[in-house]
């Protein structure tokens, strides 16, 4: 597996160059030569007979950067002035902001939109509190919650660090669905503080989305917001991982012409994520399931077994297998790890069933290197933009909550997971689906407003309520 | 006093009428005739050779409105079809959204702004917290944080009436200071965890803009929060009140020629806003102020004080007054009313010193009938944005946030909150000063920005810090 230069190791060069023919070429091929794709390039007349050229290229990870700036700076005659690097000035100030809907040119304006026309406003919601969601932003919002203690996959940095991803976070449900998201970032970790917390913040919010908070908390977290409070609570890592996971091995099964409830998947990584796609698949009619941990499979009878992994135990693995993961996969139809890196090989996959799925979905290092996995698998997947099939959460959060808010639904169900799930799988037509092909882009026009109709309809039905009016 | 049409109670009635010459002049007339204001006309062809006229109309209040719409409806061939109401047409779906500042339109944004680019901030983060100032909202942002509690004068109305007025306030933060402010209206009244929940949701934001939490719980809530947070805490009801009224009575001395250490003060009114003027103005200069409750004077030895009486009475008052608010007021330099409607009258103000001043702040309805003060007092002001010298807490908080979040200030003392009402005085000319020119309009180009520099500077010099690098 080779890492590509990406932008997101992306750095701009101010250089200085004595001006003769080739300087520029001698620049961009000298870049090329330490391995970076040069991706702009701008020249400006610079001091005394100069030129000024603003190298941007991409680069594959931080050391790379700095030999491709050491590379430029060898080129005979070139000056390098100031280097920057394009992710951290995108992030200068914040990603997000906010911003007023309404005009506030003049004084008739601030009586409407502030005192005294609000008072008015809020006798109305005084008297009836439901239509919050018709009068003020709690239609349209979503708080993004985390407490920073396992943040992509960097683990417990804490809630500044986590900042930056839950604005990231925030702008995609804007791009994505139009929510209004905001970041909230705990500075605490304690269980009992953080559900009080966000059970107080609730009002001002259509939804919660709890963003990268470690197992196993992170369920109790959710279990209890969701029995306190009248808006759906969604923890992204459980299950927009396993919603677009069961979309991804809908159309992978179809692919290969194989049916869920008859094939045998085995699973790597018992986790918060591990469990919620364990728990979707079962949902769906998954019959054949063994899930590993790091003390491989997991089995009635294991010692040692926090409460998560006894659920599985009682829920999986009905022959009681006991051996480690390379010998679950053997004779395996599935495999889906949301573990750690390099844990299989290619021989490991090759032990698999003809026509065998696997989705390597550790990041940024899958499972198992993708392109020996494609020597013997028929379908691969990975978390990666740089692969086909890339297993993407925003693949299904923006649809989801765009669904919950306009149904206005008061809670979230394991039925309309699977409703969000199916719809993401169909937005592939099944005479468009390929080996390489088995997932959406997350900017096919249709992924959102396909999922956010699903669950739309899925929260309406089951509420028994009717449209919500205008 | 009486009270004129205002567009925060404003209509929009949709007519169809005969089409003949004097159809809509009869319209208006009726609205006229009946009191109201005509504001916007907008006439169409409607079904069968009849008019559409959709008339927009100022009434006094709801049941004005309402015999407005009456009114037009008695004009012969007119049927009224649909009454919109602006103020609540305004506030559909809220009025503040999230923006995204980042442009997500590929694959490459994505990877920048949120993972894997984004990773790299998070560890910079990681290692370096305090950079969030940089690298983050935290730069901008404000949590205007209510209970529902004390709002406007609506009283005790709970957490969803108070989200209109939240989402107002952090568009008018936008508005004038160009800050990211966000609304969290809370579900719980209870102090430790009022407290315990803005201290856990500190991290994201900038500064607390602490908002219609009632007294007494409000001096102990951002007691404890300045106690424990790193970031400024604020409440807007006492200290922005407080900062526009010294301003005021500042200039409003200057018009008068008195000296704010030898007038006579009487107030009225001990609570949150009552207390955080009596304390400005204290430390301002003020020596002679008596403060009055509901029970009258307060003085060294009444009994059933509270702890925040005790404090005014020690630091108050010092010979001893123990009658009631009108006999206070007789032989004072200057009134300052935050209480109730209606506690004295333009007699009462006829007892006061030549030159009084008079600021009845009591919303809607002032402590006296301006009208009848102005026929006694020099000076006269209100929170009425119908009458001159309006006293607007928007004159504040927005340049006092704004200079706090470029200084990069970890608190807000006194001598901030002198410096930003210093500033905002300045903001008129000395030689512009008349007795209905105490205080510029909250649209002055200079207020927010004048009260931000001051703070700024003012924050910079306490700390010993040098302004933030960018």
């Amino acid at each position: 597996m080779t890492m590509a230069p990406s932008v997101s190791y992306s750095i701009t060069a101010r250089l200085e160059v004595a001006s003769h023919g080739r300087a520029v070429s001698e620049i961009t091929r000298a870049v090329e030569h330490a391995g970076g794709v040069v991706t702009a390039l701008d020249v400006n007349s610079g001091n005394r007979g100069k030129l000024r050229v603003d190298v941007t290229c991409a680069a594959t990870d931080t050391a790379h950067a700095e030999s491709l700036v050491a590379a430029m700076a060898e080129v005979p005659g070139v000056a390098v002035h100031k280097v920057s690097d394009r992710t951290f000035l995108m992030h200068l100030g914040g990603k997000i902001e906010m911003r007023s809907k309404v005009p506030l040119r003049n004084r008739d304006d601030l009586s409407m939109a502030y005192t005294p026309g609000v008072a008015r406003v809020s006798l109305a919601l005084a008297a009836k509190p439901e239509d919050a969601r018709r009068l003020t932003i709690k239609r349209n919002s979503v708080a993004v919650v985390t407490d920073g203690s396992a943040v992509l996959g960097l683990g417990n940095v804490g809630p500044y660090a986590a900042l930056p991803v839950m604005e990231g976070k925030a702008a995609l449900f804007k791009r994505f669905a139009n929510i209004d998201a905001w970041p909230i970032c705990l500075d605490t970790q304690d269980l009992d503080q953080i559900v009080a917390t966000v059970a107080a913040i609730a009002p001002g919010f259509g939804g919660i989305n709890l963003e990268d908070i470690s197992a196993p908390r992170c369920f109790e977290v959710e279990r209890r917001l969701r029995a306190m409070l009248d808006i759906p609570v969604f923890h992204d890592d459980q299950h927009g991982t396993a919603i677009v996971v069961l979309a991804a091995l809908t159309n992978a099964l179809r692919v290969v012409g194989k049916e869920l409830a008859e094939v045998k998947i085995v699973m790597a990584g018992a986790g918060a994520a591990g469990t919620a796609v364990l728990k979707l698949l079962l949902n769906a009619g998954a019959r054949h399931v063994i899930s590993c941990d790091i003390s491989g499979a997991v089995y009635r009878g294991r010692a040692d077994m926090n409460e998560n992994l006894t659920w599985i135990a009682e829920h999986t693995n009905s022959e009681c297998y006991a051996g480690d993961l390379k010998g679950a996969v053997a004779g395996a139809d599935v495999f889906i790890g949301v573990s750690a890196p390099n844990v299989l090989t290619g021989q490991d996959v090759k032990t698999m069933n003809a026509g065998a799925i696997v989705f390597a979905l550790a990041n940024p290092d899958p499972e198992v290197d993708p392109d020996e996995a494609r020597d013997y698998a028929a379908v691969v997947a990975t978390g990666r933009s740089d692969y086909p099939n890339q297993i993407n959460n925003v693949l299904a959060f923006p649809g989801v909550f765009r669904g919950l808010l306009d149904a206005q639904s008061t809670t979230i169900t394991d039925t309309l997971l699977l409703a969000a799930a199916r719809a993401l799988a169909d937005v592939v037509p099944v005479e468009d689906l390929a080996p390489d092909y088995i997932i959406p882009s997350v900017f096919h026009p249709d992924v959102a407003s396909g999922v956010a109709a699903a669950v739309r309809e899925a929260a309406l039905a089951e509420s028994g309520k009717a449209a919500p009016a205008e």
